[in-house]
């Protein structure tokens, strides 16, 4: 059947296709054993997902933000286009013809019908339909609710976020499929996952498997990089299925309709993708326009070079043909096409270092400064635009990057990958790369691109993919601890609180990943008992400071020395005959247990 | 046969138990299949030892510090004698008689004649035998020699830097076996690894092993934490093995000693544990001499309570005595101790937080003011020292920890646990934690104590030490990098050179764990051909960018337009028949590729 489209879902027909997903769908509870998925309810019938994790001991559930989306839906179907009526409803969008014609024997992979989808366009005069847009106009629309509920703020001020460009709301008309979240610097800092096949491996049953397993463990949005055969349908099965914000780097595609050669691209081709992507469904697309002619020699004597992808196709295009990049030239196309899907911009960063020896050059600032000058020009076309950054920097060269971005993007949301603060450790660049990301959250980055220890080496592959996720929702985490995000240090707290009360499994269950902890814990100590113990294997019975404090705190309590007060007290008055049982007790153990020693 | 004390080692004789080591024992060349151990030769015989890294492609060899210890000895002879001749030389010290008495039936682990020492100490009223007293004498030591070698710096510049107490190189004159090395933040970042059984788990074997596998792959000193049995055997077998500076917390052997009863622990049974183990050669004693009375009341707040083990252990001793601990009472006593040995001190932090709620908080504060006080007294002692920091500490609140450090304990190193940035990833505190040691290290903390990802869960089994070390090194080169160490950008220069000219195993053999790089990348590509292939499984052949950057160079050499001057040129001459060629490349290309595509 085909995808209904501007029509209202028949949400209670039992052959529904988009009918209230299972939660408990096998991956979930496998993921989150304690843990189950509860809506929050909103204005307009919005319901936001949140994972509930069950406690034990008396003490109260914790509700932690979830990125999974609807589990247990069949991906031929996809998911239930939740924000279809909220983009019907605010009108100013017409139906469209798939502008997309496939070319015979290009791809082997089917679309099944229930995959496609009849695009949506704003009507010709009829305005952009861009959060920003609606945002400026002082309109709080259902995304805004929906992110305001998410994150525990007032759904104003999310309007006011976007409407000043500090933040953006990733949502293509498209993708209804998505529950909307939010990027920008005053709240939770997100990260980004990136899939896609190459010309050497994975296949389309991978990439959407990548997906959904991506966002089981927290990424927030996910990049679609696909770069083989494929590439439309790849996207189509992803977006169909994805609950957050998909991202694409269209040059990519319109490489591969030119033959891989980048001298042979031209603005037609890259238009026709772009509309392509849009009509799909595609939330933001990375544009290289900052790689300017004359930045290009600036590489020159650089360690790495051109190190992203898109940057060194341009630079190939702008030198062979002598002239400023149709990226740069067309930009304002650009913008009126990404204007009528509410497609946003993510300024890529094509000049970005690959290496510790080429942090913060002039090259790198250079496009910089270009990125900010564009992102004014998309903000006039009421575009949404973030900004990507590096890269390779050491620490102490990090700041540096934050501060200037915010001032000459006139604090458009800041997105970086990484930044790797060292070289030296392929396989590990997961780690190298949360040490910085960690900070740049901090000092204000939006959103994290991942890193997963195949960097430099390889296509990630499903366990990778995993610890990508999970190490930046720690980079990302401890940013908002540090940000101070209201609602970040009651997760830590609940941990905390039952590792110190030896709730072993609530302490597994509120781990970023639970089955890890709790197969880490079993390798030692695999006993059920062992769940209760007052002690782990790390230190033993007799040397656990938990264990020793909470003596403490009883015997203090018993003996009035659980104040300074009553210590002082005790001191003064010289009550030594209180403690005369320890000692004696001592000087016997000690007698028996070491004789002979001196 | 008996370990030879005072006398020069026959260093030609056939059967010498220290003959020099194998480097080309198994161990070393799997984890590092490029590299050799190659050796600085100094004054006085100095020869300090080196991993070099042989490339290809006409590259020089990369030297890289090397903490491996020499390799391929027997485990039942234990190390060469390094130092030997030079605490001879130097004099002041004398034979003494062991003053431990093994209890009969205490321990199961048989320790080899060859394994045993005859231990030395500073002669009576001879004044102590610190590097710390030498220094400030003026004396160049060839410990200092050894260090200033080994990091590239100038001998009278470590010697001034331990004088002032802003560094330390623990060698206890009882431990020849070591290769000196440095603590202090003027030089390169340090980790500690930490090794030891626990009532539960692993055996001597285990331990011995875990020392040998934590200083292949790069810790600079050990701490053992056993707990259990065997204590006193476990140490004497690590000690003889170790070429790198081992650490223990005496109170958990004297604690043992008392049948696990911390009130029943006594002066005298901790001063003579500490004589036992400064007989042994231990090099640094962890104290937790600052955990005072008044400060106890402090924690009955906290989230988690008091989390070292040390800490919790002195706290309950004090609550239940009413008193001072006699780690504070007779603190100058354990100097005169320490300063006969030189062992240096690692004041304890007893009270750090052990939870992102307790951080920073009046009780870890005024712990850190004692150690200050603690610090100047060991140094009217002549005793080395450095402090311990925490612990669980969110970003923002690291720096207040390292300026409060640095100025209340007047600039002696600061050897720091993590900190970790979060609690919510159990599984995963090599991570949170190497995020925060990283900052804390560039900040200034001299020696970072790794975590592994067993943390909070368990022991740490081989693959857990190695992942732990692995990560700190990381941790500690960004630190290097951020702080400008003159040594540290060259190692990410040749690898990032190897990676952008496609020296694939050179990239591998350049890394801080070459055959996870390898493997990594054959998951994908194993064939021979990949290793040398321009492209990886990552992005394929088309979309290499160091590819792409490479053609661009050769592109722009041949046209002349490798310059900003040369592209003006070309631009301003309207030089667009250059790029003819180019363009009707692509079209045709373009036509042939994509046909039916609009």
């Amino acid at each position: 059947m085909s995808r209904p489209s501007i029509m209202p879902s028949a949400a209670s027909a039992p052959a529904d296709p988009f009918a209230p997903a299972d939660p408990s769908a096998p991956d979930y509870p496998d993921a989150f054993p304690s843990s189950k998925k509860v809506h929050l309810e909103g204005p307009h019938g919005i319901r936001v997902p949140m994972r509930e994790v069950g406690l034990s001991g008396g003490e109260p559930p914790l509700r932690v933000y979830d990125t999974s989306g609807p589990r247990g839906t069949d991906v031929r179907r996809g998911l239930p286009p939740l924000r279809q009526q909220w983009i019907e409803v605010r009108g100013g969008v017409e139906e469209t013809e798939v502008s997309y014609r496939p070319i015979d024997g290009a791809s082997d992979v089917e679309v099944p019908e229930s995959l496609t989808n009849r695009p949506l366009r704003a009507t010709p005069n009829g305005g952009p339909v861009t959060q920003l847009h609606y945002a400026r106009r002082g309109e709080v629309t259902p995304e805004m609710e929906f992110v305001a509920l998410r994150e525990g703020f007032e759904p104003d001020f999310v309007r006011r976020e976007v409407a000043e460009g500090r933040a953006i709301i990733p949502a293509n008309i498209n993708h209804p499929e998505i529950e909307p979240m939010i990027i920008g610097r005053n709240f939770k800092v997100k990260i980004n996952a990136n899939i896609g096949n190459s010309a050497v491996r994975s296949s389309i049953e991978d990439e959407v498997e990548k997906l959904r397993w991506a966002t089981l463990w927290g990424a927030d949005t996910v990049m679609d990089l696909s770069t083989g055969k494929n590439i439309h349908e790849t996207r189509q099965w992803i977006l169909r299925n994805s609950p957050v914000p998909i991202g694409t780097v269209p040059i990519y595609q319109a490489l591969e309709k030119v033959g891989g050669v980048p001298e042979a691209l031209t603005w037609e081709v890259y238009r026709d993708t772009l509309i392509e992507q849009a009509e799909q469904g595609v939330d933001y697309f990375t544009v290289h326009a900052g790689v300017l002619l004359r930045y290009i020699p600036m590489t020159a004597e650089r360690m790495t070079g051109i190190v992203s992808r898109g940057g060194s196709i341009i630079a190939k295009w702008c030198l062979a043909h002598h002239q400023e990049s149709f990226l740069y030239t067309r930009f304002r196309e650009i913008c009126e096409i990404m204007a009528a899907y509410d497609v946003s911009f993510s300024l890529g960063d094509g000049l970005r270092p690959g290496s510790i020896a080429d942090a913060n050059d002039e090259a790198q600032f250079a496009e910089l400064r270009t990125q900010g000058e564009l992102t004014k020009i998309a903000w006039e076309h009421d575009v949404q635009v973030m900004c990507e950054g590096p890269g390779h920097v050491p620490m102490h060269l990090i700041k540096e990057n934050l501060d200037k971005q915010l001032d000459w993007c006139h604090e458009a949301p800041f997105y970086t990958l990484g930044p790797l603060t060292t070289d030296i450790a392929p396989g590990y660049d997961h780690i190298t790369s949360a040490i910085g990301a960690a900070q740049i959250g901090w000092y204000g980055t939006a959103m994290l691109c991942y890193v997963t220890p195949k960097e430099h080496l390889g296509l990630p592959n499903r366990d990778d993919v995993k610890t990508g996720v999970i190490t930046y929702k720690i980079a990302a985490h401890a940013a908002d601890l540090a940000k101070g995000h209201p609602r970040a240090q009651e997760w830590d707290d609940a941990i905390s609180k039952a590792r110190f009360e030896f709730r072993w499994r609530d302490q597994f269950n509120l781990s970023l990943d639970p089955t890890t902890a709790l197969e880490f814990h079993d390798e030692t100590l695999p006993a059920e008992g062992a769940k209760v113990a007052h002690f782990c294997s790390m230190c033993g019975p007799k040397f656990c400071s938990m264990k020793i404090t909470q003596d403490i705190r009883e015997y203090a309590a018993e003996h009035g020395l659980d104040t300074s007060e009553g210590i002082e007290r005790a001191v003064e008055a010289g009550m030594r005959e209180k403690s005369g049982e320890f000692r004696e007790m001592g000087s016997q153990l000690y007698v028996e247990d070491t004789t002979g020693s001196p």
